[in-house]
């Protein structure tokens, strides 16, 4: 692992707060992922920083003197697209003075652990939105295992195309639907033509789906025509969060071909609420995925050393369904399923080259959406459309439901964390969502 | 025709501005397009509306207390995204309030005409920049020569899909490279596979192509979770300018499978200057395509008789071409196709329609892209990739030059405009766009 590693990431250290301390929190001193939230008090969206059941609110803390020069100015907006755009350094320097001021070993902490308490707000205070202005979201489909099972599924022939291990496939998304975790999605209508109809129609759809994903934020990005090396593209990523691209698999059926995916997957997207920096998952890092012998290397603008040493991510995602009669009976989530980032055919650094490789400008706040993330293995599919075979094979619930997709008032639950030996398990939170009834 | 006509269309009337005068002139009376521009003098941005060969600085009209209203606040901003949102109410009356501070025979243009001179620049003297700040750019299909035609290139078995019918295709475009018209627009590079090649490689592309194009802007849009009617769609929209979705079609044959064009599409798609608003397309309104009798009525929530009846624009669109020794020698554009946007097959406001139908929120300042404006004969084919059967017959150009893709240095010129007898001509401007060299 050669990921630069400082004291933010020593596993000895822990906060002062002590929610942050309990063995398993998702925000423990390191981690510190950045996110936007306003209060009943103040309705104005501010930065603030999970630290175990708290939120430091940044901005105030940076109105205070407490936060390094670069970072205090971003710190001071409404959205983090100012702090993304800072870069590396200021994400460094930001992430050091806030462990510095968190944590429960240093003099500074001592010294100021009554100003910071000022600016603590409790998590359950506090209502979170969506962390980015996203002028560019853009979905891609980087697990080889959902690409094969999917393809199979729409094209028993020929599942995996072969464009797919040369090219990032990626497409653009729609951003005026992004929603933050705990946002109700309702139920769309579309056009949908079953095989044995000879006409389409139009109405709520009967195959709505989740979709498991990451969501990587551009930092810096790139100018219009510029290109980026692979190195250069892991240094713009600012950090990753969880994403449910919620899917009409029989209007995405129907209207998919020849331009792609469209009113199937717009309707609604959801981020989670805190933006965990790259800097923070820099003890699990990971090899990329080991191509077998007989895939082709990567081209060379797609390869690069470092990346391919470290470029996975050792993060476990897993995905949770609470019913209408669970949440009735008090029965809390069911896991269908939970897998490994690392199994990702690309990774982030990857994506972002391929996309800026025509000289596609990339912009602070623009979200790259990993593509649904499925391991080898049936208990590793990301969506329903795998782990039912379309619908055909239902999944079979603890309390003798079932589900072949997913119904009203079913919630979807995202969770994901990193963990790794001799180091303490960060976590991704939430990204929540419930299924509204389709409108009359 | 049941498109509401008023004195703002008079065939009668005419400016005291004589360039405004002028047969032929793209921006008469009738006209009054709006965009956004600034001067050396001053660089902020402001909104205008074009007048022969000038241009009145709405945002210093509005100060003077020259403009309605509701529209007048509007004017005031740095794009045009509030005057969109603000309804068809407000645009109707700043519209006639512009008629009549501009026309020769209102006893209000007399009285305030020297006011009004005040607040008038040359347009030669102006930098114009995007009309609107696009969250959202879809981009449509709506030709169905074009699909016909481009679907029998890249699957001769079945040139049109069976959903081609049915559903106004479209796919999500990419808003951080929609630049006006004017930019430069470097040749882009990217993988490209060859059909005699086992491996792909990556470079500039050598199919460079246009795409001859009318944008749609959202007006009021609608808000997440809601629909529009296709009457309500017609309402919702604003405006259309000309709009140039630079392709690179080798890149497009390799990434498109299965989730469509990307990378060939998003380096650049150039927008003209001037919103033409449909109040002032309005006695250009024609009746939709006339399907015939074996194709399928639309769906009921994409037919609308009055749009049926006049949802579709008499407009005639046409591109031109200078290449860098044409321009050596001093000779004008060789026009390349000429068509008339009556020959799509979905009008603006079922692409609207289709868009919202799942609940996707449209906003004001969104552009809705129609797809290559094609005819059904080949003088009206609006893309080289049709014109040039993707390169294997070259365009001859009567200096001696052909074409089959674009080189360096060629500049593409799209123009529009409407005429019917009775009427006055209104034209859309210009989209331009010069091709750089790629990077080395």
């Amino acid at each position: 692992m050669t990921a630069e590693l400082n004291i933010t990431h020593d596993p000895a250290r822990r906060s002062w707060i002590d929610t942050a301390c309990v063995p398993g929190a998702d925000f423990p001193l390191q981690n510190l992922p950045f996110g936007v939230f306003s209060t009943a008090d103040q309705s104005t969206a501010r930065i603030g920083v999970a630290i175990g059941d708290q939120v430091l609110d940044l901005g105030s803390a940076a109105a205070s003197g407490l936060l390094p020069s670069g970072g205090a100015e971003a710190a001071r907006a409404e959205c983090l697209n100012p702090l993304m755009a800072a870069g590396p350094e200021v994400w460094s320097a930001l992430r050091a003075r806030l462990s510095e001021l968190l944590g429960a070993d240093s003099n500074a902490a001592r010294n100021t652990r009554d100003l910071v308490r000022r600016h603590l707000v409790r998590m359950k205070d506090v209502t979170m939105h969506l962390p980015a202005r996203v002028g560019g979201y853009t979905d891609f489909y980087a697990s080889i295992h959902h690409a094969t099972n999917v393809g199979a599924l729409f094209r028993p022939d020929q599942p995996l195309l072969p464009n797919y291990k040369w090219v990032p496939i990626g497409y653009h998304g729609r951003t005026s639907t992004l929603v933050p975790s705990g946002t109700p999605v309702r139920r769309p209508k579309g056009q949908v033509k079953p095989p044995a109809s000879s006409a389409p129609a139009y109405g709520p759809t009967r195959s709505l789906d989740y979709e498991l994903e990451l969501a990587a934020y551009i930092g810096v990005g790139n100018p219009s025509g510029s290109t980026l090396s692979v190195a250069d593209a892991r240094r713009s990523l600012f950090g990753v969060s969880l994403l449910n691209d919620w899917s009409a698999r029989d209007v995405q059926a129907w209207e998919y071909q020849p331009l792609g995916p469209f009113l199937a997957k717009n309707f609604a997207t959801s981020l989670s609420a805190w933006v965990v920096t790259f800097d923070a998952l820099a003890p699990f890092r990971t090899p990329a995925y080991r191509r077998p012998a007989e895939d082709p290397t990567p081209l060379p603008h797609l390869l690069d050393p470092a990346d391919q040493a470290e470029g996975g991510l050792e993060v476990t995602l897993e995905v949770g369904l609470v019913t209408p009669a669970m949440r009735r009976d008090g029965l809390s989530a069911h896991r269908l399923s939970s897998g490994s980032f690392s199994s990702m055919y690309w990774t982030f650094a990857q994506m972002a080259a391929h996309h800026a490789s025509n000289g596609c400008e990339l912009r602070p706040g623009d979200v790259l959406g990993s593509g649904t993330v499925s391991g080898p293995d049936r208990s590793s599919q990301g969506c329903l459309l795998e782990l039912t075979r379309r619908g055909a094979e239902p999944v079979l619930l603890p309390n003798g439901e079932s589900r072949a997709f997913l119904e009203d008032g079913d919630e979807i639950i995202l969770r994901g964390h990193a963990e790794r030996p001799g180091f303490v398990r960060i976590g991704l939170g939430e990204c929540r969502g419930t299924v509204l009834p389709a409108l009359p």
